[in-house]
């Protein structure tokens, strides 16, 4: 079974290359990612923050958040 | 060809969560991944300090420097 993997951002230049070169870089063998746009999608943002997601962009993996770089403080995002 | 990927780490558990669950998450069939530590290896510090990195651990691909959490300042390694 392939482990979800949640890419949170919200579009920022540094989202855009976290994206590129970290989410789209997982095993497609191995996990399933989804992007989620939290500037877009605020209604993720509660699952974001109960993952402990402090900052986009960052990806969620077996229930553990790893912040990549810094976009943008999830505050802002609200 | 591979697209080489380096993981700079130091050692720390933040360091190790983050290589067993994005390093090597990677697509094997589309990088090839290096784990240094940067603690053991000083020798490496000046070539990733020159990619840009920070702070461990950190990942560098296709030359950019992505940060992943924080664990430790890189000149604390020196």
């Amino acid at each position: 079974m392939k482990t979800k993997a949640i890419f949170f951002h919200a579009g920022c230049p540094v989202c855009l290359a976290a994206e590129q070169n970290v989410a789209k870089a997982l095993d497609p063998s191995r996990f399933d990612v989804e992007v989620v746009h939290l500037g877009k999608d605020k209604s993720r943002l509660r699952e974001a923050e109960s993952a402990g997601v402090k900052s986009v962009p960052a990806i969620v993996m077996d229930g553990a958040a790893f912040h990549i770089n810094f976009g943008a403080d999830i505050e802002a995002l609200k």
